[in-house]
């Protein structure tokens, strides 16, 4: 999405080779009407989508407006934790956020997850895809059916796609990061 | 609101005198239809806001729409964080959560809160106003104006809105648990 690229361009930070600040507008900072544009791209690419999956924290503005651009789906977002002890009633996954380089448990209560579920995963970022790929690992515990993951902005360059459509995945993203270039982002 | 206090008596769960859940439609899954009614209410009650406030998690999906609502103005989320070591480029405040027993550090970049914005404070939860006076405390300290708290639910037995009327602020809450009653919440 032009939108979003001009918007990197203009305010994204290179921290390093790995990662992309972009905390003025979408993930501590939010810009509103760039994420509800956002929201409508994606909505339209995976119309079918009746609940829509996010991780806290970052990704779920973008998540809450998908969700209302699919006709006012449900919104989940699953929880981190780094305590191994949680209730018998959730499903778990473990993650390793790739900036902070700690393992995370995630988890969702399994009432808000079931078989025949139409799944779509929203994130801010997609890196590793090990957020993603946490998420539909919940998914698949509860039997239900992921349409695809939509992330703001993907590292193309960080191997998160393939290993997502892998699994059969389709993968959307407002914006494709190939590589940084003379410190500047190249889509 | 009342859609909001039927969706309580309905869904709400009481866990303790302390704990009313409302994880089925405002703080795990997200009712986003509901979401955007209280978010219309709560504009219309601070019409002059020119940013909103909120501190991760739960608040986000709400005080998103709320900044939708009042002419997609910026959304600030403060993060939350056990560790003291922080950026010297940050407001940071100490928050004691009331469900966990636990003190967090909670920050803004410096850069994200000013002097001469008008906040709007938003949340799920006012229960003894934590959240809320830390919140107020990093607008203090950038010099911003705070034109009043927003809250999905308030536990008015837990005393959060006089605390937050002595330091001069407006409180509007979509739903006032006065008591819990029978097991009942009573507004």
């Amino acid at each position: 999405m032009k939108l979003l690229e001009d918007r990197i361009l203009e305010d994204g930070v290179i921290i390093n080779n790995d990662i992309l600040k972009v905390d003025s507008f979408l993930n501590h900072q939010i810009d509103v009407s760039l994420t509800r544009a956002l929201a409508k791209e994606i909505a339209a690419e995976f119309p079918t989508a009746k609940k829509v999956l996010t991780i806290e924290t970052s990704g779920i503005p973008l998540a809450f407006a998908v969700a209302e651009e699919l006709g006012n789906v449900p919104l989940v977002f699953a929880k981190k934790s780094k305590s191994a002890t949680v209730g018998n009633d959730v499903y778990t996954a473990t993650v390793k956020s790739f900036t902070r380089n700690i393992n995370s448990q995630i988890t969702v209560r399994d009432r808000y997850l079931k078989r025949g579920d139409k799944v779509l995963i929203v994130d801010d970022f997609l890196a590793e895809g090990n957020a993603s790929f946490g998420l539909y690992d919940l998914c698949k515990q509860a039997d239900a059916t992921v349409l695809g993951v939509a992330v703001a902005v993907e590292k193309g360059f960080q191997g998160g796609r393939k290993r997502l459509e892998e699994l059969g995945l389709r993968v959307y993203s407002g914006a494709n990061v190939k590589a940084f270039v003379d410190n500047k982002p190249v889509f």
